[in-house]
Order: structure tokens, then sequence, then C-alpha cells
């Protein structure tokens, strides 16, 4: 898929406005807090001024961007809009219902710049380029388009919008186009060390404690196709770790070659165990999840059984062996 | 530093040769099974032959990579070796004597590819770039340079070399010029989320449990600067694991938070322990392994000590102290 230029119409729009107001979907990621923060500099960089505005606040991870301060968060929209305001610009966001602030942006004229399939075309000016990597990276060719030169901050913003929505360069959208953006975010004083560091490693000693706990209960089941592990107040303990420690640590056993299915298994209360589950390719953990009362998606899911961790992960095992006996068989490496 | 160009004896040198003998250093890594592999299908699409031989097994995840079956491991050379060789090209490796092979290549005239700083210049054709991110992207300005196309495979094990060496595009040599390779390489047909499934997906079994048992051993030293963990014997025993299963542990404790530098000690042989250095910014470990008659990158090296665990661990822990201390300090993050 050819990626396609920023219209004329936005150039336009952009050019002849003083005061920009930016948003983007709610719970944002990196791509949004990137794409954000990215344009403004841009924006400013032009003689311009730019707010941004979400509906929910900025994670952690990404506090530590440059300028993140000042983004305005929550249903209150900032002071003079919508009239003090030359355009609206909605960033990285399939739908305006998706802005969380769809009863406030009603009528009032939109610019969508976005990379999902199925965007909904809501904007006045609609820019939707599905072969993009990232929202950052189409601001990034924008900025190109109308020749501003990118300090070292905004490259490393757009830069980090390229690491997350790509896996960090890991997923099938890690095109030869994302490449050549990083290669010139890179030349503009992008640092990808850097980036790194803030998306990748930071994580609290205790985390890593608990990985090392979670691992010495893995097992493999079902001729390797199956891990488990747990996760027992013991090991919280003996880890100085708390419940958000845990979160992520299910990809190490995912990681495992020939696995493809994964559930790690830990203490909700004094009754019922917590059972996160992830799978490949076509392995359905969801229905597993499902028929317990829980949900998710295909590939990754939860839900709660009681009893306790010997007959629960017997159990799982059981199940997540008939859903990779059902699944067609993974893709060659 | 500006990349410099393959030299003009090396291009006379293939030219004129017809059968090449590929090496590299002990423990081979990514980085010297891809460009190996690598350079062993360009030499073939110029219509040569090459065999590869290397003192140590091919790591289990790097068996995966098309042609791995094919190389010569142990301490006996191929068939004719030396005579029915044009030249015997060693790849990625700083020294003679890190081959493995120095009895068997004493005397035998050497091509030298690396990317070391402090290179030995031990071949009678060196080409040491310390700028290049990998001596796989050596290689492909190498075929670039003698208008070889390259095939998908080709591409994709270039690609992988990009990945490992650079830590998948988050250490600091992850610059515009391992952007500009990897987008390249891409569209001459590497697919980034095959090599991010070889490389982070398919960790064998013991990998996995032995990272489990080096987190058990995990110490945070000077104010939480520093990072050290053990690999002993019998941490290899209990996980089923070997030396190649050991590769890319450390960057689970570099992944932790305000730690600026890492050590991971094993052992090596009977008197010596082998430790491997990460560390962040300005924190310059190849210094430190230069000490101990070691080498490698700024950020990546390692180096041999005398005596045991503790021991070890304490003097290492006192020299990258020493090392963090010297460094400028962290850039804002």
């Amino acid at each position: 898929m050819p990626a396609t230029n920023p219209p004329d119409a936005l150039l336009k729009l952009i050019r002849k406005g003083n005061r920009f107001l930016l948003t983007s979907h709610r719970n944002p990621d990196g791509d949004s807090i990137g794409s954000e923060l990215g344009l403004a500099r841009v924006l400013r960089r032009l003689g311009k001024s730019a707010v941004i505005w979400n509906r929910d606040a900025t994670p952690d991870v990404y506090r530590q961007l440059p300028g993140s301060e000042r983004i305005v968060v929550g249903d209150e929209p900032p002071a003079g809009f919508p009239d003090a305001f030359s355009a609206v610009i909605v960033l990285e966001c399939p739908s305006l219902e998706r802005t969380g602030h769809e009863a406030q942006l009603k009528g009032v004229p939109l610019v969508n710049i976005d990379h999902h399939l199925g965007n909904q075309l809501y904007g006045k000016v609609s820019w939707v380029d599905p072969a993009a990597p990232s929202a950052g990276e189409m601001v990034h060719r924008l900025a190109h388009s109308m020749t501003v030169e990118l300090d070292a901050d905004t490259a490393t913003l757009l830069y980090l919008t390229l690491v997350t929505d790509t896996g960090g360069f890991r997923f099938s959208n890690a095109t030869a186009a994302a490449f050549d953006a990083a290669a010139d975010l890179v030349r503009q004083g992008a640092q990808p060390a850097r980036v790194a560091h803030w998306v990748y490693e930071s994580r609290p000693e205790p985390m890593v404690r608990l990985l090392g706990e979670m691992l010495q209960s893995l097992e493999l089941h079902h001729g390797g196709k199956i891990a488990t592990a747990l996760l027992t107040p013991e090991m919280f303990e003996r880890a100085g770790a708390t419940g958000g420690d845990a979160e992520g640590l299910i990809d190490t056993p995912r990681s495992i070659a020939g696995v493809e299915a994964v559930a790690v298994i830990r203490r909700k209360d004094d009754s019922h165990l917590k059972v996160s589950l992830r799978s490949r390719g076509d392995v359905d953990v969801e229905k597993v999840a499902a028929a317990h009362g829980g949900g998710g998606h295909k590939n990754a899911a939860g839900c709660e059984l009681e009893g306790d961790f010997a007959s629960v992960r017997q159990r799982v095992v059981e199940e997540l062996a008939t859903a990779v006996d059902h699944a067609a068989p993974p893709a060659e490496a």
C-alpha cells in the first residue's frame, strides 16, 4: 500500500490557523501521546500555538516525555473552547466516539489524522493512511511536507510512536517506511536508547524479582505446547512485589519455542484464583475464559476459578489442550 | 564516526578467490551466525563456495536460520584445510585467539571483518569499522559494493544481525545507518516479524528456566545503579541449560529502573569466570573489560577474571562503581 501525502486542505488549514486543539483516543497510548506532543511542537515551530486535551490521564511511563505535564486531562475543555481554536486535530483515533469528547466535539469542524483500518472519516478534513506504521510517522511526513526542521525532542517523540506501535519493530507493520522514518528521525536527533529506556527499561526491581520467582514454577505440558506458571502470595512477598508488578510477566513463558498457549495463575482472594491466558495464532483462549465467566480476545483473555493452585492448574491445562488441538497448526516460522 | 567502505584489497581478494572458509568468535552470537550465513550466501551468489567453521556449536535459537545445519563445528578443520581455501574470512572477532582456532589459523593469511573497538588487526586484510552497528551490516555494505542483489533469506539473515547487536534497536548503536540498512534489507525481503519470532519468541525452555535461576541471584549495588547476577554451574544443571542459553539473559537485570551498569558472571573453566557487562549512556564498560584483557563496546563488553563468584562479583562491582561515578550523569529521562 503506497503511503499517501498529507492532503492540500490539511496543509492550507495549518498555514492559515493560529491556535490548534489536539486530541486522541481514550486511554492514550504511546502513539497518541507521542504524535500529539510531536505535532504540538511542529505547530509551535511554525509560529502557531497548540493545546492537547485528552479524556484520560497520561500513563506513568509517558509522563517522562517532554511537554506531557501540559496535557489537559478530563471532561472539561481548555479555556476558550471552541472559539479560541482555529481547528481541532484528532490524532490516532478511528472514531469520534473513541475520543471520549464526543459531546463537546459534536458540530466542531475536525481534522482527522489516523492510520487505523476502518477509520470512520469523521473529519471535515480526513487524512487516513492504513499503511502508516504510526500516526506519529504521519506527523513526521506532515512536518516534512511543510519543510519544518525537527528539533531533537520532537524527533524523539515521533520516533517513540514508531517503537510503541510496531512493538519495538517486531510486528508486521515494521515496514521499510517505518525504518526510513526511524533513520530520518535519528538523523534529526531522536535517541533510540533514550526511548527504549522510557518504554522498556524502567521496570521496578520487584517486578524483575517476581519474574524470577514465577519462573521457578514454570511447567510445560501437552508436548511443550502449553506453559503454565504460578504467582503465589509467597512469591509476591519474597519479591517485595505488589499486584501491578505482575503485568507483562506472562510474556516470558510465552516466548518459549513451541509454546502455543500460556496460563499464569495467581491468588485473587481466599477462594478464587485469577487465571491469565495468552495464545499464539489460531489458539482461542477467549473461549476457555468465557466458559468460566471471563473474557478478552482470542489471543489474550482471563477468568477466575475456585480451587487450589494444583487443581486449577490441572483443569486449565486440560482446557487449553482442547483449545490447542482444535486450532489450525501454527504458521511456518 | 563516518562509515568506512570495504578496502579494495578485500574486494579484489573476493573477486579472485573461489572457495572461502568463514569463521567467527567462540560462543557465536546472532551477529556471528547471521554475518557468516549471510556472507556465505553473498559469496555463492558471486559463484564462489563457502564453508563455515566455528569452534563452538550454534545456539539453539539460531539453528532455525537457513543454512545453519551446514556449519562445521569443533576443533577439526573442514576437509582440505588450508590448501583448498582461497582465504579464511574471520567475522565479528576482535582477536585471532577468540576464534578458538588459533593453533590451526596461525600462519594462514586471514581477512578480518569486524566492528569491535580494539580489534587487533590480525588480518592480512583488515576491515574494522567500529561505527558499524553489526558485522552483518558490514557484510550488507560489502554486498552493495560488489553489486550483489540479496535474496529474501540473505536479507533476513543480515537484518537479524542488526536486531541482535543493537538489542532490537535499543542500544546507542541503533544509528541512522542501522535503520537505513534495516529499511534496505526489508525492501529486499527481510521479515522483521519472522526475525522477532526467532530471536524473541523461540527461546529454548532451558534458557527461560536459566533466567529464573539467574534472577534468584540478582543483587543491586551502589544505590541501585549497578545490578549483578550469577550463572553458576548448578544453575545450568537445574535448568538443563548449556552455554548458549545464557545469551541475552543480561537484558533482564538491565531493564530495572535506575540501573546504569550490569554484570553477569559465569564459570568459564576451573580457574576463570566470564564476566558480561552492559551499561547505559556514558558509563563505559569497555574500559572495565579492557583492564582485564577483554573487549567489546562502550555499552556492551566482556572479560575473564580469576577467582570465585563472590570475590569476582565484589571486584566487578567496585570497578563498575568507578565507571558509573566517572560517567556523565544519565541524560534526563
